[in-house]
């Protein structure tokens, strides 16, 4: 039996700019409120920024057929992406307006598999380190009981 | 002006069992001539096997709008969850009949933003070791002329 | 004008057999009190086992010019060595009788320059996951006043 | 039965003004050649410059008693400080004059355990990408048979 899903999105490109116009930490609560709409890679894997404060991001996400890799649990990519993420928008929280940041790497730990019984997840990204150039953050997939399932680390270049 | 996709799948159970009658390399090559349907996940990103062989892996895919994330450029995720299947799968090629893997670990850096100019990228995976209990394994994200894009490592315990 | 130092240990081994007759946690902790020596790394780099208790373990060292690179800092080796021995050792101390373990991994950020300067500095490793087969850790480098100067994550097998 | 070492070196900060004074692969190859002092780190732990040449970067190390750990092998810092060694020094052997860089993170795998029987060690560090703010780059350790025994990659941030 054939499974199919249809996702919709708006061009990324017009979030960008009407984004460009607010200090980081105000964009990121207009797009956690729905007020500027979710970027594409968003609506494509079903996550949502869920909760967004000054140097951290929560994501959360629901397990579903469509992100199942070919060895029966949902894809490392899906939990790596949240992790990403929540980890990027951590940082980017914390940014002085005018400046901008991009993900130089990534570290991240599977340690339990997420499957459909998992139920919601949710990853939690925390800055660790805010330095003038670059900067760490962490984080964690925990499900609706605290369970832990992956956690992580990533360093940022700042720029601009 | 909103943007849509519909993506279809097949059950992705039925594929996990019909590849567990196979050696793993034959498995593999199954799916990369599409005689076994590709998984959910594969169908969700658009991302393709293209190539595989004992101790390496390749991944195609064509960056799309669906993959960017709100700065403007493809999400991390999507590298990441190249280089991971890549990665994942190159050790699978290597395992003995009857045994299994999971990955416990990636790390992988971004080296150059990737958005639809890029066009297609392709993630080749190599078994740099192959222990009794654990495997590692690594990867690289290059475009048609062979401009490096991401590149990382991954550990994975061997199971059953 | 030349600088020098001496450093003795004892016989590893010695010291190895002596631990197995113990449990980890207690090992440890007889490590810790100076009933058993230190290891030869420790005695080499001048780092000290300074508290240890289940699930947590915390190295001090304090930088010396024997610990300097070619561009003027400690060796980042150094803070490597520090957040490996914590983070092994905070795995180490949860593990039952009888089980061993080794580092698969580790990962580990360099936020600020440790210099002759930067006075005593503590890592403190503490176990994120014990699974069955596998542990994951984290540690932190810090300084008396709290200053964050490294942080980094581990992998670790569970053998035996 | 007690052991003991003496190990001297010069002023670190004396060498670092002297390599100031040239382009950066002409100082990694002063150092090579003995020209230029080796830094303190490299005399405590035995370690050496074998080979430098442009992107590339071999240390070499001799197993003893003192880089030991509590488990009976040679401690893993002894491996991820060679390694980051030789990644950095393949860094710097790229930069323009008056550039410098530093480490922003170091990730290491340890595939098998390094003992006093293993002999003389290489690790083999090589630039992936070299950027205008950042670069990365690979590095290896095998024994003189070739044999693997850790592998690594690191993200290094260029200063200047």
């Amino acid at each position: 039996m054939k499974r199919s899903l249809t996702v919709s999105w708006e061009d990324p490109l017009a979030a960008f700019e009407e984004g460009k116009k607010l200090a980081p930490l105000e964009y990121m609560r207009a797009v956690c409120a729905g007020r500027i709409p979710a970027p594409p890679i968003a609506r494509l894997l079903g996550m949502r920024l869920a909760k967004v404060d000054a140097g951290e991001a929560v994501f959360e996400l629901t397990p579903a057929e469509q992100h199942y890799n070919p060895i029966g649990v949902v894809h490392g990519g899906i939990a790596f992406t949240l992790l990403d993420s929540a980890m990027g928008c951590s940082v980017h929280t914390m940014l002085p307006p005018g400046k901008g940041y991009t993900t130089l790497e990534i570290k991240a730990n599977l340690v339990r598999p997420i499957t459909l019984q998992t139920g919601p997840i949710r990853a939690t990204g925390k800055v660790i380190h805010l330095g003038r150039q670059t900067a760490t953050a962490e984080a964690r997939i925990e499900d609706a009981a605290g369970k832990l399932y992956a956690h992580g680390s990533t360093t940022c270049i700042i720029l601009g």
